[in-house]
């Protein structure tokens, strides 16, 4: 038996048209710049860093510029307020690095990304490229990035 | 002249059903509980007690119980790299204060709500009640809220 053939008001949309839009937000729309230090920079000098690019998260890269680290605020925070000088300090002794570091793609979509963000307890994750050579950072996708997305999901649909 | 009636397939909704359930997602479905301090409190137990509570934002209040302040970590992080002994500054010195606060109520839509953590820049807000004695806490909303109900919404919709 063939489906029933509807008729729709000029203009409506159904909920698959709905889905089908959440389903291409990607990564690539909605991500920011990412900001980077070299692994060699003190946690005074990242901290200085972070208030002047205005950022959450700084990404930790190495001479040839391949992603080793990610220094949340969180980072930052908790050796702050530790005994050590945050002058003679590098980044790598507290950053997290691989294989801990979650990270995207450009064509991730951003409902997999999301999900990624809360399942690890982070506000921010660097987009990357998969090279040879390693990681290559391309942007960096926030929770500010998804708050974003979400707004605009309302707008499209007018709301 | 009545509108033509259209038929539709059994289980498909239009985006207005889709609409509608945007706008019914409210502050109170998705806040998370409140961390509160009072204002007395050292700056550098403050840092500690935000670790434990494992919070990104702080709700000062005063011995009434009533909000005073807000203690982002960057404002904690702002503090704790400048000069001043950590355990001697109270918090009321750094935190922001009325009429610079931004908050929501429990009923307010969660796409107005998100907005405003857009505009303010800021990741986290109190949800208040609002008393002749001042703002009671309630609530504590934050973009990880926002990030939970994005992923809910392509939940609901069977992405």
């Amino acid at each position: 038996a063939r489906p029933r053939v509807g008729y729709f008001y000029a203009g409506k949309k159904t909920t698959a048209a709905f889905t089908e839009s959440m389903l291409n937000l990607k990564v690539k729309d909605f991500q920011s710049i990412p900001v980077v230090v070299p692994d060699d920079m003190t946690v005074y000098d990242a901290i200085i860093h972070m208030f002047s690019e205005d950022v959450g998260t700084l990404f930790v890269i190495d001479k040839d510029e391949i992603l080793q680290g990610v220094l949340s605020r969180k980072d930052l925070l908790r050796s702050s307020i530790g005994t050590q000088d945050l002058n003679k300090m590098p980044v790598h002794i507290i950053m997290t690095r691989m294989p801990n570091i979650a990270y995207c793609v450009n064509s991730d979509s951003l409902i997999v990304a999301a999900k990624k963000l809360i399942e690890r307890e982070i506000d921010s994750m660097p987009v990357v490229e998969e090279t040879e050579r390693g990681l290559v950072i391309t942007g960096r996708l926030t929770k500010t990035n998804i708050t974003r997305a979400f707004i605009s999901l309302a707008e499209t649909h007018d709301l």
